[in-house]
């Protein structure tokens, strides 16, 4: 493999968009466009399908002023999309096609940025380029607020959505515990499979105003103890406030949101409401007490109002240094985040880990971080998120608004 | 009335919390602390509730780098309640007590802090103090989010409630607009009869992510002309973001949120998620599309983490300026906020308003600020709302947490 590969380089965003995505968009462009063997940096409208479609931005055209501010804008500038590559082995056609667009313009780097499926879309990519002997080095540069990446202390956006799941429990906490009466409130957070962002929400308890009882992914849900739990806390401190996943489910494998939901017409219809809305009415009938639910929603993924300094750095790091790996001859890796154990403070480095681990496996909290009863975390959990959420970021505003970067998007 | 009234003070909150309540519990605590005719500081517990059972805290015994932190802590510090007074003329017993405590303890002066009902409280307060001929001076010091009360420009609250609501706007607005196909988002803001925080929706605007389309209790609601404009939206520009009111209404007055959830049994039943949810649902049956819905929920009027910083100084001023105001012989008022119309900066100082005015009526937005077609607002709200959410807060943290006054709350 030549130490001096020169050509284009592609960048791609891809699956749900979260605070710091921009931020390793930032890292990948700065670095290609400083790198004299990178001869283009094209960003691709809504990932894979922007290079299928050539719908390709020329980064060379925006203004620097500009692109310094990607890392405080939110969600996903270039566009993403949730597109399932096939086996390349089974289907030509597409790889054709992205063959077709590369040998065009001489692509011979290309970085794509997102979870999961865009680490499994990289392997692919990866994969046939080197089957059919076009050079390319192919590096995935990992994202995702649900933090269940494999390979990788934790996840760019990760970071951010914790601080703001955190911060907001802290204040909700804050405002229902104002009344001379008990109020029970519950929390819904992000997390399909995997509790880290529900964790987060704990974190809260450092500023005195965490939640009594969290339901994770990880652990089978039981109605009866949920019922009996709320109604413990209740009793003892005459509020609670709960945090559950979005993802919990049932020994059964069932998502307690569709069982809920569907268990007696008295739950409504399956489009109304969220989880939070299903079990609120339900702890309302139980114990006659009255329960809001809040659903953190969107805004846990994209609030960079609130992101943490230190996952906007490590967004831009890991950009910025899968760009400086593919020049130095890598390929085939996604590059993952190591924590140095052996530094007393916080550290953090990047390290290439296999983009089919990466893909295929997913990563969830340690068993041995969540309590006996399963409704709540323990220290081990602080020591690894507190130093993820660390730092206040000195984000440009103008009027009182967030000013994001406004991108020319100059399609070759 | 004496110039030199001497004795103590009590500072109670009521109503709905904010993001700067406590600031301006900041703002009458120290300069209460600090004025040698206010021997002493008395905080109610739960508001007038606390005065009626003389649950007080003595603030003298609180750090004063804790109270400090106030401004920078969210909701209603020495709790609040929702209690209306009965008339003073109709019912003695309540206020026998009310006025048994005040001799008690030597109180001669009363700060109040809340929105409509809470001048409602200080007025009769203030009403039969003098009628029964203890000397002692009243004073309602306003806050609400709802930006609903006559007599002063805005109230502090507000401020940090439309930051909030702006940023979050344009924030969602970057996520929904990241795919390769349209998205709808409806936003669902609080204000039952007024319409200044969905208003506040349009600043986002400014940031070149505003919403599509606002509807405001101020105008009646149609559903057909609001799945016509969402239709047309959605045609021209593939995607829509919709801010609605919870208090938006028919034209007989019926709540937009009680008709669509009772109007047919495929809109599930009345508990279930909210206005924004409802409109949700029938949207996707009458478009065909994808429909996401997001109550900003509590997180609006407690997220200090983003408090405008106009704001909080204001409301320490207003707090400030009520035991001022007080000390120089000043009572049965509200300390109102008034913004000079010669200065070309802004810049706002307060005023007397008198307290049954304030008490009775309902400041709604400006019909001329409201588009044509009712469903937007035009530059002389922004011009309006602007200065009232500028300025970022350097507010304390901790390990990546805010940092919360800890009060000890010592009963005396």
């Amino acid at each position: 493999m030549s130490d001096n590969l020169r050509g284009a380089c592609i960048i791609g965003q891809s699956g749900g968009p979260s605070s710091v995505l921009n931020a390793t968009a930032y890292g990948v462009i700065s670095e290609a466009l400083a790198s004299p063997n990178i001869t283009n940096v094209y960003g691709a409208a809504h990932g894979i399908k922007g290079v299928i479609d050539t719908v390709l931005y020329d980064m060379a055209s925006e203004s620097p002023s500009e692109l310094k501010l990607l890392p405080y804008t939110p969600s996903s500038e270039l566009g993403t999309c949730r597109f399932k590559l096939p086996d390349p082995e089974e289907e030509d056609e597409v790889y054709d096609r992205i063959l077709e667009v590369f040998k065009n313009l001489n692509v011979r780097y290309f970085f794509y940025n997102g979870g999961n499926d865009s680490m499994d879309t990289c392997e692919k990519i990866s994969r046939y380029m080197k089957d059919v002997g076009w050079e390319c080095r192919v590096i995935g540069v990992p994202k995702t607020i649900d933090n269940d990446l494999y390979g990788t202390d934790h996840c760019p956006g990760y970071g951010s959505a914790a601080k703001y799941i955190a911060t907001s429990t802290a204040e909700v906490w804050k405002d229902s515990m104002v009344y001379d009466y008990g109020t029970i409130v519950i929390l819904e957070i992000m997390g399909r499979h995997a509790g880290w962002l529900t964790a987060a929400s704990t974190l809260a308890t450092l500023t005195g105003c965490g939640p009594d009882l969290v339901y994770l992914p990880e652990v089978d849900f039981r109605l009866e103890q949920f019922v009996n739990d709320v109604a413990k806390v209740k009793a003892e401190r005459g509020s609670a406030i709960i945090a559950v996943s979005e993802g919990i489910h049932y020994a059964d494998g069932t998502f307690v949101s569709e069982a809920v939901a569907s268990a007696t017409d008295g739950f409504g219809h399956a489009q109304f409401g969220g989880l939070a809305a299903r079990l609120a009415s339900m702890l309302k009938q139980q114990l006659g007490v009255k329960v809001r639910d809040i659903e953190f929603n969107l805004l846990q993924r994209c609030a960079s109002h609130l992101a943490s300094k230190t996952d906007v750095e490590e967004g831009i790091m890991v950009g910025r240094d899968a760009v400086r790996r593919a020049l130095s001859g890598e390929t085939g890796i996604m590059v993952g985040l190591r924590r140095d154990p052996s530094s007393p403070e916080y550290r953090c480095t990047t390290i290439p880990v296999n983009l089919s681990e990466a893909a295929n496996t997913e990563k969830l909290l340690p068993l041995e971080w969540i309590n006996r009863n399963g409704n709540g975390l323990n220290e081990k959990f602080y020591d690894y998120a507190l130093p993820l959420i660390a730092g206040e970021l000195d984000r440009p505003t103008e009027d009182g608004l967030p000013r994001f970067a406004r991108l020319v998007k100059d399609k070759i």
